[in-house]
């Protein structure tokens, strides 16, 4: 039998254990397809003593993950500690710098240091792999760097948070307002306690810098994202999107324009009979749109030890089998800056839900501040009785009414001067609620 | 600059000319991506005065595929002839025995000829490549040969065919019937002049079983496969199933059973909120099943040029890096013959819908054979007011009433024999209409 792939596994956490015991029950399938075993011979991680349900006396303990990077007998490091910083970051770049391949379900690190560590992969001819570090258990990373070859990428969109998404989901399913979902989303651990790095996009943002980089060609750059969480989305929201037709998702899109590459993540009205509207719940899902084709939708678990382990072992079977690909999908030396698109200059439709003032003049008002940036209404609804909205209390005389707008395509510095103009009016009572609509 | 990788194109219909345009199109990417250009050299098709949008004289003609297989200024040759016999078989099949790596379109001969192509194509050590055989635009012989690696799959299933899903998507949208959906269909260009091969299953098989194969480890065998077509599917059924939870989709089976391996294809009641119920038109998709993962959902184009070009130039594309996998994700030798799970043996829930005679006994008749069979009901819905059904037009005193059953698990032999009492009892009109329900 051909000599083993010898796995240095640092990070026993959920994800690392799911690793340990998917490489034993897959043990035979894998040495069918790569001709050789793979076998975890050394680990490290941040408490020896913890209780896990592997068998720890199997592995030789390695006390610093960078001295197990750069251990003679592994031939592969698998960085699933997480984190942008070190450790992860120099037993990454430990590895690396001695010619070891390495495999990380890392978004941070990948989304923070990926074009260095690209480079330095490079330098040293070996692989950088990292399916798990963008919507785990979908094999969206493999699919841009090695599918779609000859296809000029458009677009590429996806839900590629769970928690947000399970949230979303919750509150149009069972008319709960954002707080409940959050708090029933954390008590089942979809959710951290600190909820914000998910519930304000800042996942999303790490996982979309790493996904336009493979579908661009540009370095990845986290910096060059808007970011908006889902946190101020109601119920009124879901339901005024639902009577349009839309769905409301949070999705991250990098999509090429004229002005460069645009990526941003917001909450976004998506068409209900579209793939990635369909998606409920925890599941993540990907599109990507190419240049005379039709999209192509990948939709599976995004998160979780067992999807993100089945990633990191089909990473771990190509090095196995000695697949060798730049870790981008081009050499790094021919990724380019991120040309970075303002938001500003955003074009699409936009839906956007006013509390106007209920009195003489209102809507006349409104309507010449659309008007004066050139924005043209494709509907407006306007609803004097809204008890079942849940997003205010009004219908008495006086009270503010909520109005619906969706424009036709105009861009983000219109919508955005119009909305200053009708504050500064007085015609309307508190902040303005602002979804843009993703063509699909 | 790095040695182009020069191709022997043989096939100049809609999917060869496709090709070229696509590498023409996609020279910059295809270069950054592979480290070399991918180069049309020569071409072979039946006939060589024929109308094209291609510039042919850039191309060196060579009359016999077979002769351009083997031609020493190609490397790989480009099979996109189509047919499971002579000429395509013997051009593959020629190229190979000289070490040249093949990407083919070839459903039909891969589906027939599959295991001794791989056989061969591991003997001469070289490529054979096929992503575009098999749901053309959606990389799911990719993600099955090299992805997923580690996961015990339990089962894969898929709308593999748009003609079909094309007819049952306008039958429920636009409330036609099944003849006037297929005339549109033929007139759209989605449908043959004789439909036969795509409505009554047999597309759908073929590429079943090349997916079975890379999904199981078992050798390609269409014969292995179950095939039932949707000719027989009523708006009546869409309807029935809509009202129950259900859509009507033509699916490809293959799932573990105790028994083997089972591979069908028939029309199949999914649930509406999967992922693979939400799938409408000509689109395919595929759902890939692994023990302890959740489901992995890939959809997108299935046929038409541009689509299968991008799957044969995403396959070029690894053949000009030097990825080396076998054709079927494990050594040809190592694959095992399928052992096949007789349909009868198949266990699922059922729907059956009969024409019941309108005379005192015939429930309790059919309930009694139901009965024999253990047979258990989930639902039964009979209706005297069908009007808006289209299946018949019964109501006046006598005349057949339809009865609509949905079974709890059994099996496919207790419902067959169950079926055929009921029919020896002449309590029915007709023959009673079945549709397996998959679990999702």
């Amino acid at each position: 039998m051909a000599e083993p792939l010898k796995v240095g596994l640092a990070g026993l956490g959920t994800v690392g254990t799911a690793v340990v015991h998917l490489l034993e029950r897959g043990r035979d399938k894998l040495l069918a397809r790569c001709g050789r075993p793979i076998e975890v011979v050394a680990v490290s991680a941040r408490v020896r003593g913890k209780k896990r349900d592997i068998e720890l006396r199997k592995f030789r303990w390695v006390e610093d993950p960078s001295v197990l990077a750069t251990d003679p007998a592994i031939d592969v490091l698998v960085e699933v500690m997480g984190g942008a910083g070190d450790p992860a970051r120099r037993a990454v770049e430990a590895a690396l710098a001695v010619g070891k391949p390495v495999v990380t379900a890392n978004k941070a690190l990948l989304a923070r240091h990926g074009h260095k560590l690209a480079v330095l992969a490079e330098r040293h001819q070996v692989q950088l792999n990292f399916e798990a570090a963008a919507a785990g258990g979908i094999p969206i990373v493999k699919t841009l760097r090695e599918g779609l070859n000859g296809d000029a990428l458009t677009r590429i969109y996806g839900i590629l948070n769970g928690t947000c998404n399970y949230i979303l989901s919750r509150m149009e399913q069972d008319r709960l307002a954002f707080d409940d979902c959050l708090r029933e989303a954390q008590r089942l651990g979809y959710a951290e306690a600190d909820p914000s790095f998910d519930v304000e996009g800042h996942d999303t943002a790490q996982k979309l810098a790493i996904l336009a980089s493979l579908a661009f060609g540009t370095k990845v750059d986290p910096g060059a994202i808007y970011v908006e969480g889902i946190s101020s989305i109601t119920l009124a929201d879901l339901d005024a999107a639902g009577e349009l037709g839309y769905r409301v998702k949070l999705l991250g899109v990098a999509v090429k324009t004229e002005a460069g590459i645009e990526q941003r993540v917001h909450p976004t009205m998506v068409r209900k009979d579209a793939a990635i509207a369909q998606v409920m719940g925890a599941t993540n899902a990907v599109t990507v749109d190419a240049d005379g084709l039709a999209p192509v939708t990948l939709v599976g678990p995004g998160a979780g030890g067992r999807a993100t382990a089945s990633a990191v072992v089909s990473d771990l079977a190509d090095i196995a089998r000695g697949v060798r690909t730049p870790p981008f999908g081009r050499p790094a030396a021919r990724m380019t800056a991120v040309r970075k698109a303002p938001m500003q200059r955003h074009e699409g439709g936009y839906y956007i839900r006013l509390l106007a003032r209920d009195r003489p003049g209102t809507a006349a008002t409104i309507a010449r501040r659309l008007a004066q940036q050139k924005i043209s209404l494709e509907s407006i609804v306007q609803r004097h009785e809204t008890a079942a909205s849940g997003a205010s209390q009004p219908g008495r005389s006086g009270a503010p009414v909520p109005v619906i707008l969706i424009t036709y395509a105009t861009s983000e510095d219109a919508v955005r001067k119009a909305l200053a103009a009708v504050r500064r009016d007085r015609v309307i009572s508190g902040r303005p609620q602002v979804i843009r609509i993703e063509k699909n």
